[in-house]
């Protein structure tokens, strides 16, 4: 994690966030823990919770307890009960600096009394200083404070981390374009040359799954609902037809739309006998298994751990990781390099809100284009690579005759 | 011109642009007179005069000149007391929408009277209807508006039709991505296998540029200034280093970043020994002219209609169209195709103005995203591509889930 | 198999192999199994050993020995006295046509009585009909044949299935290419995008990594020590130069080259911190793994399943899966659609020897070309492609113009 | 021409060619200029004449006459009579080593008498020298020589330079696949990104042409009648079929087989309205320009410089060039690193054929693999490109192990 080790040596030097109390709701992984140490190295108080009971590693969670600055409340495989109570002791401690992956942290304190804690003081607790504002890292948790702040209950800024133009642009492409298809290779062995990848899905994780079927020798095929989106795949050389069609063409599917049952009945009913169905959406919503099961008349039979066999009478589908999304559930998720630029996004945004802590409106915000900036310019340094800066007669030069460009 | 074709016949069933006075100061060429008669089919009176005189084909400003909604003021190489009076002319006719290349027509309605144009009235002026609005194509024409907007002169609204996001996306990156490099190898006929291209700026244009020459075999390094632009070429596999270490390198050097002096002294002083130099870029300052010809103590030789050799003493260099934009001074510019796009959006600009005209503030805008989804859905169907539309269940789906998705 | 389904099914129809005893020393697995019976299906006894015991499936040799009119003698995980009476048993079971997977069957027949088999009797034995010829499908096998070939020693023909033109230009670059990354990426979970891989051997594997690490986002330099080879990397823009001078660079090293030592101490030591080592070529001698251990003054020590870290004081390499084989020895090796197209040109090899057994010499031949185009259309036609042919007319034409064409 | 400039320096030193007569039948122009001055420079007296009259470029001509080393027989525009009086004089020359590019002279000298020249002695001609040998390099003229020897005429070796490895691998690859796109977008000037382009022949051009049209952003479809090219394509991920299928999908349609008709009345038939006809092979009958005018109803028509539209009725197709090989009508074929190449291969042919005048057998014999490495060496150090060489271990590894690779 060098971008995020760059940041810890500013922040011990700097102390951004000396004396506040910092809470996250995470998964406790090797690289949270890098993250933790960043914060407190900033000056930070750190109490870590897991937002996933199953993904905490609890040698983890052992090593972070040692240090005084960091305060864990987590244990793998833990029941709701016990996650609860894991939640309420962080918002007991009065949080000024919320990092949640889920929103349950955030929502917790602006729920207030109703589940036992503190709650509604929480937003004013802490040593006489209320609640800054939070970072939210999934779709589905600003999906949650959106709602909360369109109903007039959201009290705080919160920073919309994966929303970030350097998470999309970086992570989306290049993080999830290599997992999700290291994941299906890990779980069918299939051969991708000669073979035609139909794609459901252009946005920034599908063009990175496109240019990586091409490059191992697949013929891409995309569809699109965005004409937009469409188009540029197009311009890209992918061909571009209406999922039923590219139905009938495909060998593999692979779905990542973040829409719900984009492969469907009248889709399978066309499929070629041995078609590989695969999802890199977030939800396992994407491939519609009650139609699959439903068509399904031969039954379902596993034939590898990760490959269950649909015999639908007249041909079989084999369908990857249940539906899950592939690059988790069959292969390890993000490289740490991804993971880096993520956590490093997290760092600044906590740093950001406090020292802006008076100046950001309530609501979910942009994180700043300068931190995108910022964490771009500190990969750049971890991969060892210099770049130009403008010079003083350029600067003018623009100033003279761009004054609004970008 | 498929797109605009469509937009044609759209225009001659709906009259969108129903007796209102369009004035354009564009280029007079086979592609303009398209636009303008989809301006007309749309029920508009066209005035056109000529953006350049030496971009005026005459056989179609006489073409044009025959269609009584057509007013045409153009004549190949013109002088500028003739360009002015073509201007006036147009202005004189009180347009209510302006379609320009620069911002001639539109600065010169609100300069008023100084020209001895009615001017001031011209905001005003014919029949009774006073200035709606107008369109912009370049990006000096945006600056020039944008800063009469900042002085608190600009009085109506502007449509930045070079910043739409179709434009952006199709023109800069397809469009000059394959014209920059065809206009080079017509200049000087290089072999791109095997040689190294150094691209400096690495936006739109740029990166059409580096995916083309990679295609061709060359070996692309990216120079940036923009952080997130070098991480991004980085993470696509060129390599990105400090241009001056890059001038070390190239054997092909393209520019193409909208700065100056780009390449100056310090970078042709490291120049490897028969380089050769091109700009893509708008204006021909990227590369530093005066630093070159100081430079070039053994003289300046042309060696081939669009190549000049610069003899340094010790290197010579290769110097192509005379720094100006190569695509269009070694090149044909863009395709049809290309324009096609350009152009579709000038034509649903006009629209959109003729019916916001209520609506819209006077400053420079942004062209509507749904214009851009239009356009992109007229050239999938100008290119025969059939995509998929949302299903109600999907809609709903996402209207849960995603209320503020994009 | 689609391939070898339809191989089997016109050897069902023609019994190309009819009485004869074939004996095969192949790794035992599913995908060997289907050999096994189309060979069966073309009329032949089939005897089979195990070329490595670790690979052996038990249950695919009891399901094959089931079927009468195979033969097997393998058993996982056994030792070498056990290895060896098996290899004896086939040959006193005086086969005619040979399938071997490093020469142990073949040479065993030739040496004779001096391991106490009937040996020099095998190459006659069987029924009254003398070894008709053999197939070999590793380099070491075809290398210790072309030795007893030199020596005058070898009796029969051998058909040198791995240097076949569809084994080299399909199997090599496909298979290999998506293997061997796809190995690292089990082992190592790195991210490919904004990396520099540095690729040792420039030969059809080679090529195929290089193309898949570009398309995943990598910057790929080449380092070979054939000219020719040397100018096609280039020419294709990856960046060519000295190893040692790569070996700053890198971030991820593979070594395919078929030689030893490629990476050696003073590559280690000009390495940067943190890099990552993989073999993709056959033996692990291409890495030098004594050099590597006696600079790792500070230990080694494994950080991940198939990960060693090597400490050399001022910096950690990491080694993946000891240097061996990565896309055997950390991934799945090949897919399938792989095996699938070299054991068709095991089976037509083996339908060669029977029909041509008169008109052949003794001596390693190349495949001929045919059988390269049989098992091209075939693989084609699983695919489901289809392809022109030639028109009487062309037919003329070439004939005349073009005789010796190709 | 870096790489026979390097050849030249060591002609000049070790004087290869020393007092020997070599004729050249070539194109005349700057290129053929540079190769002159390379063999004069081995020690050669150089008779030159023109290959074809319209090439011929009179200032060189008259700036090489003034070397007396050189003996020029050519003129701009020359008709046929001057021409075979051309021929005729350096037949009369005696050459010892003749460069031929279409074989007029190597089958003027060995036609003998009946032009008149001394013909039957040329090939003892000389000083007491007889003829050594010589070099062809168009498909043509080995067709020529190949029939020669066939009739058990041809008296010399004579090296195959267009078949070369380097010149097949380099330039038909790198070379064409430029330049046919070049000529393309220079004659038509059409955006090659969102469009399909079909291209007919997958051969090393046909490699070239597909890979740039995919960097550029075209869908290529390839129609083979090769399975294994064809096979090879479909690994690369282009879309396979044949090419009735794919003339109703293409925009653009490219030929490059070496054989004819290969787009004729059926494929016309079925083409889309404003497709794009070329032709990239090496003679104008892979079009067939019969059938396309006797479907042009509507009559033939000249669009731009080098498009023809043909009027077909319900649909309008367009021809390049008049069908003639697209990259020298349309462009300027092979750029001068392209040429490098082709000549360093002749003139090292010229002195393969002198230091081995007493071991080459009569017949077209095929470069000799080390020229071609010698070609891609210098041509590496032409772009400044180092490698490796084989270690002493390694080469003692590769002795022992794989006596016989390669």
């Amino acid at each position: 994690m060098p971008v995020l080790r760059l940041i810890r040596e500013r922040f011990a030097a700097e102390r951004p966030l000396e004396d506040l109390r910092v809470a996250a709701c995470l998964h406790v992984t090797a690289e949270t823990a890098c993250l933790a140490r960043t914060l407190v190295a900033g000056g930070a108080e750190v109490g870590l919770c897991s937002a996933n009971p199953l993904s905490t590693q609890d040698d983890v969670a052992a090593a972070l307890a040692e240090d005084a600055s960091i305060d864990v409340h987590a244990q793998h495989g833990e029941d709701l009960d016990s996650y609860m109570s894991h939640v309420t002791a962080l918002v007991d401690s009065g949080p000024q600096i919320t990092l949640d992956d889920g929103a349950d942290l955030l929502t917790a304190i602006h729920a207030g009394g109703q589940d036992g804690s503190p709650g509604g003081d929480g937003a004013t607790a802490g040593a006489g200083v209320s609640l800054i504002g939070g970072t939210e890292e999934t779709t589905t948790g600003l999906l949650r404070l959106r709602r909360l702040d369109a109903e007039g209950g959201l009290r705080c800024p919160v920073l919309a981390v994966n929303e970030a133009l350097a998470e999309r642009t970086l992570n989306d492409r290049y993080g999830t374009g290599q997992s999700a298809l290291d994941g299906i290779l890990r779980a069918a062995n299939l051969l991708l040359a000669g073979h035609t990848l139909v794609l459901l899905g252009y946005g920034f994780a599908g063009r990175g799954i496109a240019q990586r079927a091409r490059g191992a020798g697949a013929a891409v095929i995309v569809c699109e609902v965005d004409p937009l989106r469409a188009l540029e795949a197009r311009m890209e050389g992918y061909e571009v037809m209406p999922s039923l069609d590219a139905a009938e063409r495909g060998d593999l599917f692979v779905t990542v739309t973040g829409s719900r049952s984009v492969l469907r009945g009248e889709h399978f009913e066309r499929m070629k006998d041995n078609a590989v169905l695969a999802n890199a959406g977030h939800f396992d919503v994407e491939i519609d298994l009650l139609d699959l099961r439903a068509l399904a008349t031969g039954g379902v039979q596993p034939v590898l751990p990760l490959v269950d066999r649909y015999d639908l009478g007249d041909r079989r589908l084999n369908l990857l990781a249940s539906g899950r999304v592939v690059n988790l559930a069959a292969g390890e998720g993000h490289p740490a390099a991804v993971m880096d630029v993520s956590f490093a996004l997290q760092a600044l945004a906590a740093e950001h809100l406090a020292t802006h802590r008076d100046d950001l409106p309530p609501g979910v915000l942009d994180v700043p284009r300068a931190i995108d900036d910022e964490v771009a310019r500190l990969k750049l340094a971890a991969l060892d690579v210099q770049i130009d800066a403008l010079t003083p007669d350029q600067l003018d030069y623009l100033e003279g005759w761009r004054p609004d460009a970008r």
